[in-house]
């Protein structure tokens, strides 16, 4: 038995997400199909590193199986890459200590949400980006987004009804970059709630267009309700970007998978 | 009666090109369509610059139509964008010169042709560019592109049984832009003979991969020979980036309209 590290690529807007779903066409079925199809083996089960909503993407994403198959470890990413559709692609094919768990190992994960401003959305953009056609007075979204880095109960920033045990997560990164009229927010945390990335990207964009004061960031968090929080931004701009692994964990040296 | 010049930006992936075609989804009928549902006019004709082929992308087309209605001229562009399907924005709505012709008054139109490099192509980049994973010796490809600028009977270079009254046509420029695994083929030339771009972009590939010398071309050209030349590229890599006027011909002072 092994288990094999797989980075992958994918444009969501196809798929009802990474999980599996009755009746849905998802990542994890398209992709367990093609591995099944590669090592003839009846059950193949992928654990990914964050389950990606509906429309989202990912530049970095990280899965691990387990198979029996003898083939180099290596040789997955091109054998995959033959047969997989067009929007799903695997950069690195690897074998990792059998103990490796995508999700369970991974230190924190880069999530991208990307905004366009301007009078309109771009059609090279219309499924990766949220178009946003008021004025965004950055300066005042990144102080904003200032209040959030650390470790904070989000409640505030994640959708009613989801369960979790905690919600106190660490935000270790929160930062807005601009290039031409796309803005990025970048977000690393140790853990995301549902829909989180997408709550902190509508609150920011409401502190930019002057709805919301900056300040006004340290009681949304103390409140401990999803109500205070801004709306939530459309899932199409939203990126996992990468995952990041104590070395140990994967047996090998890069410090961020992806990115 | 005003006459009105529009930029456009399309996705050409879900069209049948530019031009109307019965029982075809293209371009000109859907941007009609919507023009006709605002002006309320039944006959509405666009005039292209560039008639784009299935699959082929826009960053700057020019067309221009005439109407009778009286809104102002700018208007055009949020109205039509209210309607259009988001793979077609308009950029820029103005009143030009009732003599005014997209396609005739063009002095030069500029095409891109984009090819990503490395092992597998980018679920983002799918129907953008052209994957080739072989390595390219790009200054090769820059040395055999050198030989065709200037004033040229291009027949080589255009698909064969197109009908044309002449093929000379003048490439004013023509360069390779790298940036990253990215290699753009950008061409610009007062007139554009049928799979011209993609056939050039063929014949450098082969050049790039040295299965042909770079001073191959001049044969090439001489021979006015469709089969002396390279493949044709696949058409999800070419993009009509901007289409240049004389000042005069557009009443305005821009030099080119898109890029």
């Amino acid at each position: 038995m092994r288990n094999i590290l797989l980075i992958l690529e994918y444009d969501g807007t196809n798929y009802h997400g990474f999980q599996r779903q009755a009746g849905q066409l998802t990542i994890q079925e398209v992709l367990e199909g093609a591995i099944a199809r590669i090592t003839k083996e009846d059950i193949v089960r992928v654990t990914a590193a964050g389950r990606t909503d509906a429309g989202v993407h990912a530049r970095g994403q990280v899965v691990n199986f387990k198979t029996l198959a003898r083939m180099p470890a290596r040789d997955f990413m091109p054998a995959l890459n033959s047969i997989l559709p067009g929007d799903i692609r695997v950069r690195e094919s690897r074998e990792v200590p059998l103990e490796f768990h995508a999700r369970f190992d991974a230190i924190s994960k880069v999530y991208g949400y990307t905004i366009q401003r301007g009078t309109y959305l771009s059609p090279f953009l219309r499924n990766y980006a949220h178009h946003v056609p008021y004025p965004l007075d950055v300066e005042k979204m990144r102080l904003a987004g200032s209040f959030l880095i650390g470790r904070h109960d989000l409640t505030s920033f994640c959708a009613s009804g989801s369960e979790t045990k905690t919600s106190v997560r660490t935000i270790m990164n929160l930062e807005l970059v601009e290039k031409g009229d796309l803005l990025t927010l970048i977000v690393e945390a140790d853990g995301f709630l549902y829909n989180m990335v997408r709550i902190i990207a509508g609150t920011l964009i409401d502190v930019g267009r002057g709805r919301t004061p900056p300040g006004a960031l340290p009681e949304i968090l103390a409140g401990r309700d999803r109500r205070l929080a801004g709306p939530t931004a459309p899932a199409r701009g939203l990126t996992l970007l990468s995952v990041k692994y104590k070395d140990s964990s994967t047996g090998r040296a890069p410090h961020r998978q992806g990115a």
